[in-house]
């Protein structure tokens, strides 16, 4: 029999943060290459954006008092001395009553402080234009240092960088930003009966694809995989393969077969690996009761349930939050899909499920439909779109109530 | 002044899909890299899987029957055999009376259709086990084809692949997947005030971001991106830069100064690329009226306000789902987080508009505070978590609304 003191998953993963300081590496890479990537610093502008003052509309920058009261029946009349030609600097300063043609994104001459679209004028010749819609001072103009002011932090530290902040930083000249290194996860499997995916199981042998399920979550979560291997049931195989590979990653992940012998295995070969070790082994969540949070010589290191669902929704859970601290990154949360349940589902207090389940668009919304199945089936999680959570002290869902779904990530 | 007959977006992807038949090119990949990627067809199991009967518990494999009425006062007593050997087909067939141990994920041996669990056992001797709760026929085991079944298909066509997609294609031996072909999309910029980013504008000029931002968004879609460079406002620089690259693309972006005559330039070079040309010149949304939609010899081709709020939101619309019809890909909803708006916002019917907001916890959950801002700024959106969409025939939306706040994507 085997007793678990478990603890919710914040308070496991609190345990670890205690004992262990990530040491952030920063890297500069071309804003062109940083999407997805995380700020280790705050950038700030070197300058301000826009540099110089500039209109927004197709029209004719003035002096906006010389526009005071004029109207369709009324105009005001303003002499036109030239032309702003865009990508340069007008060398021609406009003074009372008179006007130059302006295009959007054109650079306002001196002297003018607003732009009147040319849809409100009305050239009477050659030299001479009718206004007939006055403008405040700074209308259709975007003034120097409206979109950014000099010196200003852009983006604070710990901000995945998405596609409108490489515009950002390129807009103000920055082309290479300092980003938090890939924390490197190792992953290592365990059991006598895992063979690589490439080779043919002989009957009793399975395939190894935990690894591979984890490295793919875990390059998506910011981190870059290194998939270590299988290991054998003995402890000397085990901790060989775990030792050898330690030095070279920044946190360890180890999947092991479900059976108390190959659980245990783990605990000692964690134990063997640094200190303090293991920190906590249980967790209040279904799947994955048996996970262990361990940190040796300051790197974490996470023993997971071998059934492939528990392994990934643990690893979701656990995992992805310890890549995302190690990074520094400021946590935003991930977007749900409201649905109606469409089975009861029941569930223990002093645990939080997570349940798979389908989407299903129906003419009330959105329809969620669980998809229960032995932890051990990997197609519980291909089959599903996304899961719920069923709080710590529920005792489970009704058909018909309304639940948030959290969708399983492509790479979007 | 201009008159655009506008349409809602649907109604304009609509109008290219009309023109546009997209040959999709397939690639085969190994399944370990194919993270995000598109299947181009539907995959099947070769195998069942598992191929065969594997225990769930530590325990013993028995006959169901042999344990009816086997209780805590009264166990049933089976003969131990024998053990099973992870990763390894027992040699052992059993019998009536009969037991071995088995370990989770062990494969079942012969005769036995059930698993006791190991703490609802006792060992009396060597020899002999007592079992103290009965099992029904394939209790604690998972059949052969309980995973996937041999021919069964594992994922539709047109899958983004996920984690544990790579997993299900691995566990069933499928090493490498068909997976459409990216669309390369071309993004030629045109303007005679634009520099690189990596160039120092002189007063009047400004840095072209609106290549680096789209090709950014484009990439994070599952297109490929080619930055074709900076075309001058005239119509020879301009076409020749869009023919040169054309032949290369699948898909080409124009992004163009907002004046009118730089609009015109942009039809005006669309319509040279090829039949038919010019579909729709206008959208019903706000910011982007002015975006251009063609299809010039089977390829689409979008032209974009130069404005990067407008160029960004336009080409999520318009672009996003292109590149998504082009990969054949099935389009899941994003996921969004239901928010309280700060503060009004008004609009006008017949458009639907799309509003930057930030978002921001509070005891009653998050709060959704509209980021007003020209549709130049491009910090408008860099300061936005996510955007929220006021429809087509609304016109406005009151504070206090629950509102659906729709998250700028990183690379998560």
């Amino acid at each position: 029999m085997e007793f678990f003191n478990v603890q919710p998953v914040q308070d496991a993963l609190n345990l670890v943060y205690e004992h262990w300081q990530p040491t952030i590496q920063t890297e500069l890479l071309d804003c062109r290459l940083a999407l997805g990537r995380v700020t280790a610093i705050e950038p700030h502008s070197p300058i301000d954006l826009p540099e110089f003052r500039r209109s927004t509309m197709d029209g004719y920058a003035v002096v906006a008092r010389d526009t005071f009261g004029g109207s369709q029946s009324l105009p005001a009349y303003l002499t036109l001395v030239g032309a702003v030609v865009m990508g340069t600097s007008p060398d021609i300063k406009i003074g009372t009553g008179q006007t130059v043609e302006i295009h959007t994104g054109g650079m306002l001459p001196s002297g003018a402080d607003a732009v009147v679209m040319v849809e409100h004028t009305q050239r009477v010749n050659e030299n001479e234009i009718e206004i007939m819609s006055p403008v405040a001072p700074g209308e259709n103009v975007i003034q120097v240092g409206e979109d950014v002011a000099r010196e200003s932090s852009i983006l604070p530290a710990g901000h995945r960088i998405r596609p409108q902040d490489v515009g950002g930083l390129l807009a103000v000249g920055i082309t290479q930003v300092a980003v938090s290194k890939r924390p490197v996860v190792g992953i290592l499997s365990c059991g006598d009966e895992l063979v690589m995916p490439d080779e043919d199981p002989a009957p009793g042998q399975i395939r190894d694809i935990n690894a591979y399920t984890l490295a793919a979550l875990i390059e998506q979560s910011g981190g870059e995989a290194h998939v270590m291997g299988i290991a054998r049931d003995t402890f000397d195989d085990y901790q060989t393969l775990a030792r050898t590979g330690f030095a070279e990653v920044d946190m360890l992940v180890l999947t092991a077969g479900s059976s108390v012998s190959t659980r245990d295995l783990t605990r000692q070969v964690i134990d063997s690996l640094g200190k303090p070790g293991v920190l906590q082994h249980g967790l209040a969540v279904k799947p994955g009761k048996p996970t262990i949070l361990a940190v040796c010589d300051n790197k974490p290191v996470i023993g997971l349930p071998g059934n492939p669902v528990s392994a990934f929704l643990v690893a979701q859970q656990i995992v992805v939050p310890l890549i995302k601290h190690a990074l520094g990154e400021i946590i935003i949360p991930a977007g749900t899909i409201i649905a109606t349940l469409a089975a009861n589902i029941s569930s223990a207090t002093g645990r939080e499920d997570r349940v798979p389940v389908t989407l299903r668009q129906t003419e009330d919304g959105w329809l969620a439909e669980p998809v229960f199945g032995k932890s051990n089936l990997i197609y519980t999680l291909v089959n599903a779109d996304g899961y719920i959570q069923i709080p710590l002290n529920s005792n489970g869902l009704k058909a018909g109530t309304s639940v948030q779904v959290y969708l399983f990530q492509g790479r979007d």
